[in-house]
């Protein structure tokens, strides 16, 4: 009939903070290079570093600070490193078997069922924010460790930080990547300059150890147990967290997909092996202690560079640079893992919506939200986050390598150039099926090891909440979907037969007082053509005889009925009413009109009671009553003029 | 035509927190006995004797904590009292002449007029916010006093009181009055106590000075100049805050309302006399000196009765009950005031509606905030807070004796005998006048000469903020009675002819996809038997063919046209198209209709977007653009059966 041109977005305010809108068009444009890739999704998995390093010291100081004790966190880390190279190895297999994002979700979804993938998703999301709580902590500390008068405001500033980053993110991935590409590379490099300086003077015995540490105060000291190293092993491990990261967000790469998004993941395990190695043994070298006030990183920095050197500082700042940044894994992840979720009808729709800037905005403000909540609590202190943290991952971890062990063996059963279409990709015969599968294996029954290490010697620090809060969002997670089912099963027509015969329609206009309002109502119910009468609710007693002579004097047609209110509610009487119409006529429409005066501004529109929204609310439970709301237009300046000669025009 | 019976509002949880709800007809009989009222009204006058002494001592003690410095004190004291006795005989003969309740709003609008009504009006609701605010933190400082491990969570218990009291008057007034007689009564015993106990000490010789003190730090001592006698004495005269109270409630008082008032107001003015000059003497006495961490309250009381004393406690307890509840007066006045306010279209219509309880809700939650907001950035220090105080009180206190001087003035003129009826009351020949226009004069004067030393000698100090604050608000009265002015005449009919004639209709039908719901609508835009067409926005450009085909099969009837949204709006592309067909058939309604599925609770109906919000907000600037929103009703539980049933029965 009529095409209507599609119109531009007006100009809004919120446009200069996050950029213009884009047409649905431009999403595929959204892509980012293997160089941008790297900084973006391996900034979480590298800054982990700079806390996993420290965990491991604090848990293992529990036990006293001699050489020999924390020495124990150089076999710690190379036990971490291992997982690191097997868990690598095995994510370069999903990468390549699911182009389109192989995140443990879609890879559990696709291979164990909908409760393995519910509980992958629940457990990766809590982590997602919890990263965000973490990094951006730890990057506080980073910062407070060389600016001791900033240490009391630590949690506002991490709160603003938070702040930043979603409207960095509310722009959209590709302007985000290249605002993040500097720090990666900044402080991979700073790292990697600390580490040949200290091994240079190390071999020149010129390196020496950390001075003036404020340690920190321990209340007994503990015996060295297995179930301690054990404990300082699984605080390791929150360095592996954010390896997933690139195999969530292969769509992000350019073509060939895969093979991009392979090599990233390659090339950031493989800085993430030496700065773990090198600063490990530097660390150990310095004789670096736990300390509340300073970041052992801190401590390395100065102890090579000198406590006035840039260098120094050059270190503070990449360290707390990656760490802000790394947080924007998780606002990259996290929205898109929710939309996956709400798009299978296991979370709220509203999930899946695009913004203006074509990025998940929902899912942007939710995780910020819950992230900001969690650094509050937290005071954003990284060690009382760290029991919480990596849990989820490591869930996820092995439920997305036990869904690739069980693929694989399906492909085994395939004759060779045999393919079978999956809901997600094509499985294709592969020769070498049997030792993909045992890495993948080895790759699950690792990290479901780790999960369960993890889960058992934090369980009382915190580890708790997190066993608690996973099963718990899989039910609400169920119970939406079972919502959404429901409904549309109500919804459904099919096999219904569908009733569009007429009714017939009983019309209320709804009078609160009498004047050219309540004429464009009496005006707009005659138009329809229906019988029609009028009804007020006295609220207010005194009004009543007022409004019933001003209604036969000014509109002098169609009843008014007044329905007595003594508690001065406006719509329990109306109810009430409506149903007694409904009990003569059933089957039949009441058409409930109302006005709503319409001002210019929001502050004129708060001075006038919108009683509108209260009986929508209210008679939206009715079966067959339809509200109508009628608008009345108020333009005080210029335009009222305009009004007036309107009526008088119009007669 | 049809009598409703009305309905008993259902129940609520908020029901065990602020009590059932009450009838319109119950208004009348909340009122209080004098001695409920002397506790309800005076509590804010006579607990300004815990502040008003100490600020006193605070502004003389910058110039030396000498016995004679601090011994101006008592001279100071005594001119306090005279200004009290002045404004006492003053305001009983506003009582007399307003029964019907004379607060300074409504003798200045009476007698002076708009403008010095509004002011009146602005200047009084600024220092109730203020009394609140002092009340209650200067009641936690009495607490913190006793217990100085409470000092840092000041802020947090004052929060909590405000919480607390706003809690008991969403209740009502006569229940308040209830809770808050026994603190009053409590104060004015143990201070009585006090003083004897003091007086027969130091008869005997016996009563010592305090010890250990935590003195306030002074920066520099000033030199004792009239300006700073002048400070002092500005700072004491917020004891006389609340002197006013009376005569803004005389309403709540029994039969004769006014002479139980004016009864009430001098037994509360004798009180407030002995108390002032008996502490002021005894803390002269004891050698008190303002401290940060203890009040001087606290001083007296432990120098009187002793540390471990449990008259100290109670001394503590009773003046820290009283200020809290203090706070009350201005629960029971500001509502009060702003919906006088309200009523002449200088503030906000909402607040003039009676809650549930009768009280008015929306004037004890706006007191609420503001007073905890001015608590939360005065980190709840007295000090910070007094120089903002008592301006409002004094402007108010003038405004309203000029008043009476006015009207003194016109019964001067009237013949004996003869009558007048005012806006208020009836003025009457009153042979006395004179003398009474003399003491209004005199109250007025001297009022008004306190308030202009109180923002001269505290205008760097704070006052700057309330001699801004108190014109902006009476501009922004004006600012929205102006609106509802307008507002009136843009609705008013008055020689207006009455457009009522039939006008033609365009219906449109919003279809997002093909349900059960969209038969509803269907069903009823047949119904209404005027023209209409479908059509969907095309947010999502893959969804257009599966709707344009489910549309074709199930409904089979009425065009549906597809309108682009390449930025994924949803109104604005709606308005350009209703825009187009409104430019084709001027003068004519065009009639949305939209569903809107109505789920059980509240968690359920967030998972449905309510697209109708969004719509009402963009379609209700458009001229004849009328908005349906069509319920359908999704009950899970038990009823979906019940629903399918109907459908097939229908047919």
């Amino acid at each position: 009939m009529m095409s209507s041109e599609a119109p531009k977005p007006q100009f809004r305010w919120s446009h200069l903070l996050i950029g213009r809108p884009l047409e649905t068009r431009a999403l595929p444009h959204q892509v980012v290079s293997n160089r941008i890739g790297l900084a973006v999704f391996a900034s979480d998995a590298l800054s982990s570093t700079a806390y996993s390093i420290e965990e491991i010291l604090i848990i293992l100081a529990l036990a006293g600070t001699g050489v020999a004790t924390l020495g124990l966190s150089i076999p710690i880390t190379f036990a971490i490193v291992s997982l690191l190279i097997i868990l690598t190895i095995s994510y370069r297999q999903t990468i390549h078997a699911y182009p389109n994002g192989g995140g443990a979700y879609i890879v559990a979804r696709d291979n164990l069922g909908e409760l393995p993938a519910q509980i992958a998703g629940a457990a990766l999301l809590t982590d997602y924010i919890l990263t965000v709580a973490v990094s951006i902590s730890s990057g506080v500390a980073q910062i407070t460790s060389g600016f001791h008068a900033l240490y009391p405001y630590r949690v506002e500033m991490a709160v603003g930080v938070i702040a930043f980053m979603t409207i960095v993110n509310l722009r959209g991935v590709r302007e985000s990547g290249r605002i993040f590409a500097v720090p990666t590379y900044f402080f991979i490099f700073t790292m990697l300059f600390m580490l040949i300086v200290g091994l240079v003077k190390y071999t020149l015995g010129d390196l020496g150890t950390v001075k003036e540490v404020d340690e920190l105060v321990r209340h007994d000291v503990q015996s060295l147990t297995l179930f301690l190293v054990l404990r300082a092993f699984s605080s390791g491990c929150t360095a592996l967290t954010g390896v997933e990261a690139i195999s969530n967000g292969i769509t992000a790469f350019k073509e060939p997909k895969s093979k991009n998004a392979a090599t990233t993941l390659t090339y950031m395990s493989a800085t993430m092996i030496v700065l773990m190695i090198g600063l490990t043994l530097l660390t150990h070298q310095v004789s670096a202690l736990p300390s509340e006030k300073e970041t052992i990183f801190s401590q390395v920095g100065r102890t090579v560079f000198g406590d006035s050197s840039i260098f120094y500082l050059a270190v503070l700042s990449a360290t707390a640079l990656i760490l802000l940044m790394a947080a924007n894994t998780s606002y990259a992840d996290f929205p898109r893992l929710a939309a996956l979720h709400a798009g299978d009808g296991f979370l709220p729709r509203q999930l899946t919506y695009r913004g203006s800037r074509l990025v998940f905005s929902w899912g942007i403000m939710g995780l910020a939200t819950s992230a900001s909540l969690l650094v509050i609590v937290s005071r954003a202190r990284v060690t009382s986050l760290i029991p919480l943290y990596a849990i989820g991952v490591f869930l996820s971890f092995t439920m997305s390598q036990s869904g690739m062990v069980v693929r694989l063996r399906k492909i085994g059963q395939l004759r060779p150039g045999e393919e079978v279409p999956g809901r997600e990709t094509v499985m294709r015969y592969d020769p070498h099926w049997r030792l993909k599968m045992f890495i993948s294996a080895l790759g699950a029954l690792c990290t479901g090891m780790v999960m369960v290490i993890f889960a058992v010697t934090k369980f009382a620090s915190g580890a708790w909440f997190v066993v608690l809060l996973i099963p718990t969002l899989v039910f609400i997670f169920f119970r939406i979907h079972y919502h959404y089912r429901d409904v549309a099963r109500l919804l459904s027509l099919e096999g219904v037969p569908v009733d569009v015969e007429k009714r017939s329609i009983q019309t209320l206009i709804l009078v609160d007082d009498v004047h050219a309002e309540t004429v464009r109502l009496v005006n707009f119910a005659k138009s329809l053509d229906h019988p029609w009468h009028a009804v007020h609710i006295a609220v207010n007693p005194n009004k009543v005889d007022l409004i019933r002579e001003k209604w036969h004097k000014r509109i002098g047609e169609g009843e008014l009925v007044i329905i007595p209110s003594p508690y001065r509610l406006l719509a329990e009487p109306l109810r009430q009413y409506i149903e007694e119409l409904q009990a003569r006529t059933p089957g039949s429409f009441v058409h409930v009109i109302m006005g709503h005066l319409a001002m210019d501004t929001f502050w004129e529109q708060a001075l006038h009671q919108n009683s509108a929204v209260i009986f929508n609310l209210a008679l939206s439970r009715m079966e067959r009553v339809v509200v109508t709301s009628v608008p009345y237009q108020i333009h005080r300046n210029g335009l009222a003029r305009e009004h007036s000669a309107e009526a008088h025009r119009d007669h």
